[in-house]
């Protein structure tokens, strides 16, 4: 059996005096009520009985938990773990514990977890999964519980988020291709409800324009969810309505890219001596892959720092304006990716470096 | 600001019966000890205001707070997060929330957060952290917190744990390269502290032996973390040793496999052509490396859900006996080992197939 906590009764017996003493002691702040001597015997009694606080009956008294909710959509996508590591190792120095929940892609489960977090009374939630339009965000805000946003952002509504800026990330993409001499270029998008996916998949055409190029609809597919499985099933439906009429192809986040690898691997195509692919996200290990792929780097692990950072500034001040804070992306060179008419040779050469 | 949660007292004052017949009404187990006519009006007052029942006070009530911590080691090593997500979502369905915590490898980490948790009361841990003597493990048993261990073991101590078979793994990834006539065989190991560094390690002495083989311990390192960079040292010495006496390599884990590739690049040896290497743990994408990882699969979401399973058995039952579940491992094919012998066309061959 598990052995019972010291109580401050207990303490206050062994001392010598009131219950209520032993409180004033053990406060910091009101152990000035109380003559030296016996906060001294009172606090070595504590001491050696081995007494701590109950952070379950202090949070009900202060009506702080001390702990923050991160809610994410899958774990075993690899882009989560450092977010929420980031996040978590920010927290745990500010005294507070995580909560982590696993929707699974599912918004029901998403809605059950956030209302058991907050019947739990965590002091702030950090969200991954929001949709675009989302009616869990929208209980939050009318509950008044602190909240960030990571990694995707709402419409409409004023919270708090920490993200990167997709619009920048897809144009590096884009032009990287451009250069290469690319000018059939395909998309492979997210869901639309997703911020992520809608803002990569509106970035592109405007990416296009701003070079002057017309969008081919029928080479953009928006899959229909960020898997591997979902970015095969939307590259198949590109090469089935407009052929292969492509030399390269865009795809907004790294399984998505993955998927169009398998896919053209499916209908002999290599990759990228026939045709080249750009992920986004940098996930680790993809310089490893076969090819090396070339995408767009997030900066994960601050995107967990910040977004911890601003939930506890949040915490402290929940009456501030929210604020959006916008995190830089960058293109990293893999050997997914080459120029049009290109030898093998050149290809070769683009290949992985022998050191990471 | 965050609004008040509704009151048992605001119900009884509502339903014009005493907080006690409200406290009767909410708990199911003594609604019997009310009227039908009062136990419905109360509740369709509950239910108009919104009362929930705060889990922390319920917490304080019952001595359960239906909160379980899992200690982890990195996140950000693939082979935790799905073995995090199958807890999770075992414990989800059975009601309780999942507090995270990531040690970053760092024994006085792991102190401080069980600590923490313990005096939040939480019903029992997951511990992926535990070395083979532990003091932490050793006061979770003196204080009576349900335990489970996952991935790991302890010595000397009556611990419930659900670990893989590594004996049969590091046999299994020996086999296959006696099967395709290596006999010049270097094992790059993990941390000794570690009951898996330390298994994998006794494994492969055995599985030499049972074969009639003779250990060469120039050819043996064991590694000073499961990281890619430990890896590379500790091939980089047995090089440095022994010059490249051998014509493969078993690893303890992927990451050290990974570790491995890339010394061998810097040697200007292409694997598998000149050395086979295996990994371990079977962790994500592993079959789009360049080369593709020949590994042993350890089943992690079953790891993580079978750790639960067991938790949740201790925390109803603390006093039965502690028993290890031991789950098993296959070998997983990829091409990063080839016959001693073969020519490149075979080589490709045994490449990575079109599909996953």
């Amino acid at each position: 059996m598990r052995k019972a906590q010291v109580t401050i009764k207990e303490v206050a017996v062994k001392a010598r005096v009131h219950a209520s003493t032993v409180s004033r002691v053990l406060n910091a702040e009101t152990r000035g009520m109380v003559s030296k001597s016996v906060a001294d015997r009172v606090l070595a009694v504590a001491q050696k009985l081995g007494y701590s606080v109950n952070p379950l009956a202090a949070g009900l008294r202060t009506r702080r938990s001390r702990t923050v909710g991160i809610l994410i959509p899958d774990l075993t996508n690899p882009v989560f773990p450092p977010i929420v590591r980031g996040a978590e190792q920010t927290l745990a120095s500010a005294g507070y514990v995580v909560v982590l929940a696993d929707s699974n892609n599912d918004i029901h489960n998403a809605r059950n977890i956030v209302n058991n977090l907050i019947a739990r009374q965590v002091d702030g939630l950090i969200l991954a999964t929001a949709h675009r339009e989302d009616p869990i965000v929208e209980e939050c805000l009318s509950r008044g519980v602190p909240l960030v946003l990571v990694n995707r952002t709402v419409e409409k509504m004023p919270v708090a988020a920490v993200t990167t800026d997709d619009n920048l990330g897809i144009r590096l993409a884009l032009e990287h291709l451009l250069e290469l001499g690319h000018r059939r270029i395909a998309f492979v998008g997210g869901p639309q409800t997703t911020s992520t996916g809608y803002v990569r998949y509106r970035a592109f055409l405007n990416a296009l324009k701003a070079r002057g190029l017309k969008a081919d609809k029928s080479m953009m597919v928006n899959a229909s969810a960020f898997s591997e499985a979902a970015g095969s099933e939307a590259l198949s439906k590109i090469i089935a309505s407009s052929d292969v009429g492509f030399t390269a192809v865009v795809a907004a986040n790294d399984l998505l890219a993955l998927g169009c690898f398998d896919v053209l691997l499916a209908n002999g195509l290599r990759c990228p001596i026939d045709v080249s692919v750009t992920g986004y996200n940098h996930m680790p290990f993809v310089d490893r892959f076969t090819p090396p792929l070339t995408t767009v780097h997030i900066p994960h692990q601050q995107l967990g720092i910040k977004s911890a950072e601003l939930l506890l500034e949040r915490i402290e001040n929940p009456d501030a304006p929210a604020r959006t804070i916008y995190l830089q992306p960058r293109l990293i060179l893999g050997g997914s990716t080459r120029a049009i008419g290109a030898n093998e040779s050149t290809q070769r050469a683009a290949g992985r470096s022998p050191t990471r």
